[in-house]
């Protein structure tokens, strides 16, 4: 509890704000979970993420956090001493990397500078390399969330494609999921990782796998213990809207919100409005001097922006100045950029005036931190969003005359 | 249901936007409105509600609109054929002189230009005129939620004790209470008008009359019928925490969670804040080019800015613009200055980026819709928000370190 | 705050528990009443609430008590001097005669016993004798909420019109609406006068009127003072969806839920739903061999029982004792029998095991208190509530399978 | 969604009806899980979690389900091929029995008949045969869901101490904690696990294992591959009351609201409270001439109450009879006795009129069902429900007189 008045702004990059709709949604007594009315929930929520994730492939839901379900995603297709490709594209590259060797897997790690995403490039010479196809995975990161750069994953899948390599394309999309582009089967992805917390604007809670059928059958012969993460006890009972343990019930309700949400406003335009929201962000950045930390304009990140602070200026001092002062918070940074960065978080229930708002925030702690900087970002930003969106139409059209 | 994404700014001055712990007070079971556990309830709002009017003396709640209790206050001391004072300063001024002439009031309604408060000097010269002491009450408006314009309601009971006039002092302090310095004990008021959606932070649903023991005098032998607002029906009830018919329990759930949050920030925190936030509003106007309705900077509300359009241009079309691409209400003008001007409003549970917000939507919206103006108003309003409040302490202190 | 655990039981004849349907739509901010999305929810619920009256007819919905609502009632259609008919059908009765009074109306009270409802052939008779036509409204109460007695309207009317007697309908509603059968328009009522917090399950903060074309011609010519209840002000606003000042939006919110699950569940099956629970309550009673207040049976009420105790047998110590040791609260003897009955509200979003829930908690409260009584009448509900409804079908229908 | 009317009556053992006090807590806005506000958070129920468990021992809290938290003792204290003792309590001690399977621990699995709790002179029996101490760890359902048998802990503890057999207890309270009487530090458990949607009336999605010195010093040397689930990792970062990954923080503010009513009731007067239920529910079912399941006086559970069905009648049909009819759920009979038990749950917020709808639901449902019983079961609960509690105090004293 903190003397703070009014409304906190959260911008960091997931958890995001959860919709009151939503919040309200979870409000609802709980109910048996083997009734028929669960089923009925069980089976919306359980297509309803296909939509989301654009598949016609099961999707996993799991009661736990996405950390939980890169392990779902390890112990379901990987055996002890496989070898598997993984991308330094950040903190949360290298923590998934890390999880995999806890599990006995071998993990060729290919350095990055966490400053942009996935080279596919590198992917395709290392895939060609591997003649005799002891790769069983390329394990890569959509979205980091810890440095705001995207890795183009299509791009990915055509150099595997290329390389006629049978690798599983594995990939954490656990930030991008539902504010950047993601095409599960479009791109022929394996298993893709997400969590409720971030594009699908619920509190933390649910962990997701969408899988393909050639890891599914992978599953059925790999050489991992498990059992709670277990695959096939899941689909079983999803068959029927059922899952092989409780539920998190409450958090189901609000993912059956949270996805009517965003098929009301079409995913093609919850991307869109990421992008533009990115993009008046970068914009100030832009304007006040300071260095976005991803250097690759193809891999800016839609979800979030990691600024670089000055030399001499320590990012978590000044985030501290901003929730003191403006009751806001940012995304610290993680690891190898701890005190380096900081993170403005604008995904989920973010429109244009909440973005003004955290953009005013930052512009004013700079201020208010002596962080040498250019006055006007936040006009910058205005700048870009005063803009119409595409064809014209007003950004924001009332339903009711 | 508008297909707006994302949080709306509710920038109308009143209803403010409700807390969620306001909310979530108000989210749960009514109880037995005759149970010992309601009498606590009731005790607990009619004596909070007395520290927010700043009175030892006792407050009534209606479940009603500000309205009501502009009738309450009207049907409780004035008889049919009394003269009193009243004085336009806008339309709600307006509003409640017809109310008070529907009821054969014979009020001299002194004319105004609705851009400023309530002149002292003049009610003076028209005490002091009245020798005969025929007028029964001054009738006035605190914060004029039309023009943003506050009246200063200390100077109009000190013009009052220098003439020696008898009347009644009745104050209408609906947009005014717990946003605005109001002392019901210390100005000597005799009623004071309010209701919930204003400072209280409340949806709509409760009416207040706040009422000195010359009031309720009064109250005991004037000739109006009533029943519903009957003050002492309402007082042998309280006594107890009781009320004499159902009231509105789960606002009343809501009020005291407000009062709480209110006596937790300190009204006259609450106060500073709501000048602080009044005053960065007008720096961006000022700078756009554009004119406050208020042209006496001692009456500047700190609840809501009127702004002029200028010549040309409708101010609906702009608030309509507003809405449709950046999802703010604004609120409209009123009958005389319909639009003319429009109203942003930044009472209750706003705070430094939740107008910063606000402001940004009504600089871009101004483009958006060609309104001619100067940019860099948001810059302006920031300058102000930067300085540190009095004291120079971190303008939001956390309490855990 | 009790040290009760669990579930509070509120069995008083209203307010009556709210849905958590209702509770969370109700749990939502607060929008522009001024604005578009507000006119879309002015219209629902307006239209709405006729089809709970059963009528073409305009509602009007006052942000008040139902107290505040026989104001209206009053106000906008007698003048001071008018003489009406009314019948002492117990407490509310009483005060809605006394209100009356207040306003100058001559009451002729036709005394009653508080065990019965409105005698059709008593107010045919007087209408008889009335052959100057003075009386210029018949006032009656459908349900009597302080003695759980039904008035028949449609008899009632029917009487009115073997007379060809000129008089208003004026029918207090409050705790029969949307309980029990009510018919504007088939039975001519001229005002019906309603509430938010029994049938319509919303906590209390509205009041209502239906309202004919008579008694809105009358209204036009009556000579009562008023403002904040007048019909026309309403009328005028309400075309568009809006309110001449600020409605109580968020009880709004509720209302339009609330009238949604009386359509879903369909009225007539609400009203079968409410006999039925008043059946096996009385069954309880019956058995228990204590006496029902209402001596009727035609007029038993649907919506509660009243139930007098066993001479020497205090009903509030009783209901005290089922408050601290079951955690109930059951509804006081008001008036002349204080202390001599307790109420049991069966009302709104109640059904059978809800039902149980109650009659065993005065089952156990008569055996703590010492009260004599037969055992078993919990069983003897359960015996009436084992039957089907009409039709033979399951009671309730699962629409998954 | 069904057309069922009204409340419904969620009687299975788990998960449990949430209070409103707890819903509401968690509809509150997300927070940053980095910041101090959230440490504050995590320390108060990491703390207050001990207190529930009765131990000065860390509890680690999972974003899982009980099932995960199962695996999580597994993982952390097992080795691949370790012998371990289970007994065959019911379903839930089966299912923990093929989960420990999986992971390659060899189990003696203790055979019963799902009537009783373990019998400690058979766990004695087994402990002094392992004189080489091949038996890692004793695994023990608390409370078996599946069958409402409680099994002593203590006793089973006090066997050990006798044969002084350095075995690990591992005993799975997931129905039991905050229900039945459970002391983690005087019972010397070594691992303790439980989840959130039974005693601590939560919705499902917290998983939590209690740890002892030795259990933690075992996990430090086992090896089974982890990283989830690991100790170790949570409890580093628990110590400033943080988590290694996302925690599910809105369960987190409902589990901070739902410790506080435990410990404002007080957990002693929790467990008579459910005694109290449990009593009066198997006076119903003995007066109906039906058997409990539990054969073993001392192994009744408090928690829920398993009831077989009379040869020919099939207890899924019957719950089905009063989903659709009474609109109650109540538990299925699983695995063993699918269609031959039904469960009455009888945990976490149920209060004496709460119970008392339950058994009438029951009772007419097996009136309607035809199943052969003998009428009276609800008035043999009364009886026993109308009885004091100890100290001859009102059950409930009403904290405002």
């Amino acid at each position: 509890m903190t003397r703070h008045q009014g409304r906190h702004f959260l911008h960091i990059p997931g958890p995001s704000p959860v919709p009151e709709r939503v919040l309200r949604a979870m409000d609802m007594p709980v109910i048996d979970h083997r009734s028929a009315e669960f089923a009925e929930l069980g089976k919306t929520v359980l297509q309803g993420a296909k939509a989301i994730f654009k598949t016609a492939n099961p999707v996993i839901i799991y009661p736990s956090s996405g950390t939980g379900a890169w392990e779902a995603a390890i112990v379901n297709t990987l055996s002890p001493g496989d070898k598997v490709l993984m991308v330094e594209t950040g903190h949360f590259a290298t923590l998934w990397q890390q999880m995999a060797a806890r599990w006995g897997i071998e993990v060729d790690f290919i350095p990055g500078d966490w400053r942009r995403g996935v080279d596919p490039a590198v992917i395709e010479e290392k895939l060609t390399a591997d003649t005799a196809h002891q790769l069983k995975a390329v394990m890569v990161v959509h979205n980091e969330t810890s440095t705001g750069a995207t890795s183009r994953i299509g791009e990915v899948r055509a150099a595997m494609d290329r390389v006629g390599h049978p690798a599983l394309l594995m990939v954490d999309t656990i930030s991008g999921l539902a504010s950047a582009d993601f095409r599960f089967d479009e791109w022929k992805v394996d298993v893709a990782v997400s969590c409720s917390q971030k594009g699908f604007m619920l509190p933390p809670g649910l962990g997701f796998n969408a899988i393909s059928d050639k890891a599914r059958a992978v599953a059925k012969t790999n050489k991992m213990p498990r059992s709670f993460w277990d695959w096939e006890d899941m689909l079983k009972l999803n068959a029927n809207g059922f899952f092989p343990y409780t539920p998190a019930t409450n958090l189901l309700y609000g993912l059956r919100e949270a996805i009517a949400m965003l098929l009301e406003e079409g995913l093609d335009d919850v991307f869109a409005r990421h992008q533009r929201l990115a993009a008046a962000t970068r914009a100030a950045v832009d304007h006040w001097g300071l260095e976005v930390l991803c250097q690759e304009p193809k891999d800016f990140s839609p979800v979030l922006t990691a600024v670089l602070m000055p030399p001499g200026h320590d990012a978590d001092q000044f985030r501290q100045i901003v929730l003191d002062n403006f009751n806001m918070s940012l995304g610290s940074g993680l690891s190898k950029v701890a005190g380096k960065v900081f993170r403005i978080g604008h995904l989920g229930e973010c429109n244009e005036l909440t973005l003004m708002a955290a953009l005013s925030g930052v512009e004013m702690g700079l201020r208010v931190a002596g962080v040498p900087h250019r006055a006007g970002g936040v006009d910058a930003a205005m700048t870009l969003l005063e803009q119409p969106l595409p064809g014209n139409a007003p950004r924001h059209l009332a339903v009711v005359k």
